[in-house]
């Protein structure tokens, strides 16, 4: 028995199964396996209209079963690859045992992932945009900002930073979401009395000139006057380099430049997968393995790689662009190969140009390139879901979706917030200098550990006539902050404010609560930090 | 201006705001302030159907925006009423202020709360059923239980514990629970292939002789030969007593049984919100408040309440059962009065007798009584559907579910599992005497510290050829529990049995290693334990 395991659900692994399937029905030896984080696989071109709901939340996805018919879906995420003894590791489900597979062909094709590291506060407070959950994730933060903006009236301050969304990257993927969540945002506000639709703020941030680099310039302009035209504003020549929980903060041609926020996506950068990067197969210098005409890893007779973590060499020299158009011919090519490899025939090489390249500008406006022909507003947008419409996966899937837009023609867009996600646990926050963590009488709600940066404790003291800040103490890294006020059940008795970029490990009160209640010590030590500052704040 | 506060967004709460502003539409001095946990009302009676996705996931709630329009909605939670000095304090948004808002009428319809409390394992272990979160959670369980079953193949434990679902309650919404949760799992099961359909259990436990008490015992034996004839498992005369992660604990005419279960949904007991516990209004013996024919609370011409909250007398002097169809009748009671407060004109009594009640049996069944007629079967259910259709808020609501309905004529269920829910804290977990915690050997992946019960640390040890269970130590409330593997990322090291039931503080691997890192004097206060046990442990 022959055992094929495929890592990644996405088109390039998923595809990839599908197309061994159908090659090796008739040989009843070989057993396909494939590997993935979610049970589905997302449609990406339409990931984006999630956030205005005009398609069904699960329809922009296909459940793995449905697809896939003889292959063993493990709904896993896969540890480790041990290319010298031929077998991966599994990570454990309910029972915490790992479980190792051996294999005789490995295809790699997990994907890309959203790679914050290097940029502070973008792992805490930025929103990749890469699968479902985190387009509902978006989704419900703006309705939220939405509904807090509507009953925040008095503080001028945090309505800037709920009525604000920020997009950051201009690529295909960044111009989706902030056409849609621009067209979302400006029709839903109008439910909201006392919103006012000029206090709405749709940014898309660009580190290039023009947006949609990957297209021709004049396809670029069209996309950028369009996106004005409904509201969107441009930051060109902007990168984003930091966030905070109110803010991003942006490097642009005159210095750095804060934007108020509580909504940032960042559709950039992308980077191969973690388990890529463990591996010590030859590489490219952007930590994509290098494989040959084939799809076939340097080196190795029995390991492949494809889709976005794979660079694929194309005829003329350059390697492969990370679209789904090249992914589903080298599952194709890769199915092909491994079956030509059983059977001892001779491999194909990879051979494909690409049709054509086209991208969303929401409501009724698209740019495309097909064939080398330009052609936008309404006939690419025309051909935008009828050729997508046509690529989705399933018949089923394909009439719910037509079925919706046809709904969406004359009924109003979705409004419902989802809020799941449980009690949450310690989470890493950053603050940029001058920010405020908290105020001096305000509740408390969370305990902090400073762990890189500096902060102030300051209390208002009236001279006088006048309000005065009294600078109580400095705090420096390994140091808590804000623990009185949940020990004690008091409002903040000072308020604190970052002196240097700091990183804070943020505790929330429920979590807090349960733990100084029952682990041992840990009571008795923030007790000891309490009382040591007890003198200081009199 | 008067300022009208409504209580609650369900139906009682939301069609009470919704006649308010009709009622008082000419009055330009009359503000109504809605205050809701969602930005949504749940339609409670196609929540089920969810489960198996046959209607969209946000087409069984209709937002309150769409739904109101000149009341202003907050989706802030009320923290504590005044009676007093009329005034509400409602819940912190983004900043951690408290807001009190000042009424002059009140009315109070937060509706239920399922209560877990007495039943040990319950809060931690068992799923409610009552709002969208709860429907979605049930949802993406059953699938992932599917999920694991297929790959956990040599685990004949485990696999048990995953393909048993297990209902408790056997009144309206128990029975749809349970009839939309056997046709989607037996329905899909199908598509994997390593679950065999006689391995599936589902069982609906209800306290009493027959299920679906409210109605007529004729309609109620035909529900369960319909229920059983389609693989439910009835377990009347059964009590749901106690929880774990791997089982539900039921007590039943013979003492006391253990049914191993992943997914355990409980449909009962519903206590009144804990805001009126909080209330010294006057309130019935099951904490309902207690209100005259006018819906006025007993004492108090500005305060009202309705809908599950209250106790509302009807004319025969009963108290008015807790349906939808009464709720929105006293909301419009309850405006009609308010308007006649407001201009000095005399108060109506609620007077309506209920027109009669539904229950969906799944799959093209149901049963009805309507004006007294029963009704069963194909006729029931496409009643159920033409009734609850015409009774959804809103056409294009109504436009949408008919349309999923239609496609689900021909078109396979949804298959997708959404994994929300971010990073996880603490929480507490609960043990039966003989349960394992864990096997020495597993992998570490969370800490324990024991708050009430007794454990064991036992060893596996060879006595020549035999192998023996070794005890190491006996466990008692305050200490803690399975650090080592932690501290020193190795195996289990023994093996950690529950004695006497035990309620743990349960921390995860990624919350405790953030924990330990950063919190002074955490580290060093579990390394202590460790080091103590070390010798024992040699």
């Amino acid at each position: 028995m022959k055992t094929i395991v495929v890592i990644g659900g996405g088109f390039a692994g998923v595809y990839a199964a599908r197309a061994l399937e159908r090659k090796l029905r008739r040989r009843k030896d070989v057993e396909i396996l494939l590997f993935c984080r979610e049970n589905y696989t997302v449609f990406q071109p339409m990931l984006a209209e999630v956030i205005s709901g005009t398609i069904g939340i699960t329809d922009v996805v296909s459940p793995l079963r449905r697809m896939l018919h003889r292959t063993h879906v493990h709904v896993r995420e896969v540890e480790s690859i041990d290319i010298e003894n031929k077998t991966i590791s599994v990570a454990a489900g309910f029972r915490p045992h790992a479980h190792v597979i051996h294999y005789d062909h490995l295809v790699i094709a997990p994907g890309t992932v959203t790679d914050f590291r290097g940029l502070p506060g973008l792992p805490e407070h930025a929103l990749p945009f890469k699968n479902l959950a985190d387009a509902l994730e978006l989704r419900s933060r703006v309705i939220r900002a939405l509904e807090e903006a509507d009953v925040e009236g008095d503080d001028p301050e945090l309505r800037r930073q709920l009525l604000t969304f920020v997009v950051a990257g201009g690529g295909f993927s960044g111009v989706e979401v902030v056409a849609e969540l621009n067209d979302f945002v400006r029709h839903v506000a109008k439910l909201y009395r006392r919103i006012d639709p000029k206090e709405i703020r749709v940014v898309l941030v660009h580190a290039q000139e023009r947006i949609l680099p990957e297209m021709k310039a004049k396809l670029g302009a069209f996309a950028q006057r369009i996106l004005r035209k409904r509201g969107v504003e441009l930051m060109l020549g902007y990168r984003l380099q930091a966030a905070t929980g109110e803010s991003a903060v942006l490097a642009g041609p005159d210095g750095s430049v804060t934007v108020p926020t509580k909504t940032l996506v960042s559709t950039i950068p992308a980077s191969p997968h973690p388990l890529i990067d463990s591996l010590t197969l030859s590489k490219t210098k952007n930590g994509r393995l290098a494989v040959d005409g084939t799809l076939r890893v340097s080196g190795h007779d029995n390991v492949w790689a494809l889709g976005d973590c794979a660079s694929v060499p194309t005829k003329d020299g350059s390697p492969c662009p990370p679209t789904a158009q090249h992914a589903t011919r080298q599952a194709q090519l890769v199915a092909d190969n491994i079956a030509a490899t059983l059977a001892e025939r001779p491999l194909r090489e990879f051979d494909f140009k690409g049709l054509g390249k086209m991208g969303s500008l929401g409501r009724r406006n698209a740019v495309a390139e097909i064939f080398g022909i330009s052609i936008s507003g309404f006939l690419a947008w025309f051909l935008w879901r009828t050729i997508y419409l046509a690529k989705m996966p399933g018949w089923g899937r394909r009439i719910k979706v037509a079925t919706s837009w046809t709904l969406d023609l004359f009924l109003e867009p979705e409004l419902v917030e989802l809020r799941l996600g449980g009690a949450g646990g310690a989470i890493h926050e950053h603050f940029e200098p001058g920010q405020t963590v908290f105020n001096e009488g305000e509740l408390g709600d969370r305990v902090y550990i400073l762990l890189a940066g500096r902060a102030e404790v300051v209390r208002r003291r009236s001279e006088g006539t006048d309000l005065v800040d009294q600078l109580l103490a400095t705090l420096g890294p390994g140091e808590c902050f804000g623990e009185m006020a949940l020990l004690e059940s008091a409002p903040r008795n000072a308020t604190v404010r970052c002196l240097d970029a700091m990183t804070v490990l943020s505790i929330p009160k429920r979590e807090f609560g349960l733990l100084a209640a029952n682990v041992p010590g840990l009571r008795a030590s923030f007790e000891q930090v309490t009382a040591r500052r007890a003198g200081l704040l009199q």
